[in-house]
């Protein structure tokens, strides 16, 4: 299967409801600009077709179109055409939930939830196993929590977790931008 | 060799000058606030001991040391004190050239001066050679650039290039602070 279609058999969602603060209370938090920047130019990179931003607040999805469109057909549009490019692939929706909906419906089969954490989580699948899965045409979503990580009934209701990036030297405390990049480069980089 | 001690030996400087901009005119960029916080945190965990910020300008320097006090010794220090831990191996440098000067009073030895790239460059060295050589406890300097990337002298005065990160569709347009994060891991990650 060429890499172009492999990668959009992938799909991330950056989610900011349900997450937790550093307390493990369960938080939505605002959405951040570079995350929605670097994240898609990172999987515009590597052929991903859909980037999600989930969000239930409506403040911040007039927010997320405005940026979206200075890009996509406002003056950075014209400034930086690139950039608008990779903004092309981000998706606007309300929960994690409606984006497996979607995805179910696209694929005419639900995909597999895969949860990204910071710790070791429950049925772990390994990064060679989930890029071969990949690769076999099965739909993958990816989701990545903000503020300090997805909540626990997110990681509960998933299929699988990815195992969390280590260096080796117990400081793992990477930016969602940063572990997104190095995540989507170990499943699909050459 | 402990992968802590192999970490040691791969050293990152984020350059501000001399880099091009968009129409490859050889400029000084501006520090940005969150190329200083990922990379650093994404370095910390793959256990490096320095990341150097090179920039001539003295209001850039000023500005740097307020942002790594607040972290260090400041309000963030008790509000997050991982962050300050990262922030602790940022190093403040006027150009590559006193960055090499340091390392080589340092190490004993010219450390190997490789450059990064969205473009194909002269000298090139797979990502898994460049991997054996800083585990062959060979020192190793990598430069990136800031802006549209490194001005040409930085590239033809360097030892190596990476080849750039490719998904294979052409658009490869990532944020320095992704770019760095895929790089570390490509080379230190297991």
């Amino acid at each position: 299967m060429p890499i172009d279609q492999v990668a959009k058999n992938l799909n991330l969602a950056l989610v900011h409801h349900p997450v937790v603060n550093r307390l493990g209370e369960s938080i939505g938090s605002a959405v951040t600009n570079l995350d929605v920047h670097d994240i898609a130019r990172t999987a515009k990179t590597y052929g991903l077709a859909r980037y999600f931003i989930t969000t239930p607040y409506a403040d911040q999805h007039q927010l997320l179109r405005e940026l979206l469109d200075h890009w996509q057909t406002g003056h950075g549009s014209r400034s930086n055409p690139a950039r608008g490019e990779a903004l092309a692939i981000v998706r606007l929706a309300q929960s994690p939930l409606e984006v497996v909906a979607g995805l179910t419906e696209l694929y005419g089969v639900r995909p597999l939830v895969v949860v990204t954490s910071a710790q070791a989580r429950p049925n772990q699948v390994s990064y060679q196993e989930l890029g071969r899965t990949i690769r076999e045409a099965v739909p993958v979503l990816l989701l990545f929590g903000t503020a300090h990580g997805l909540a626990p009934e997110l990681i509960e209701q998933s299929d699988y977790s990815l195992p969390p990036i280590c260096g080796g030297n117990g400081y793992n405390h990477l930016s969602v931008r940063s572990a997104a990049s190095i995540i989507i480069d170990r499943l699909l980089g050459s």
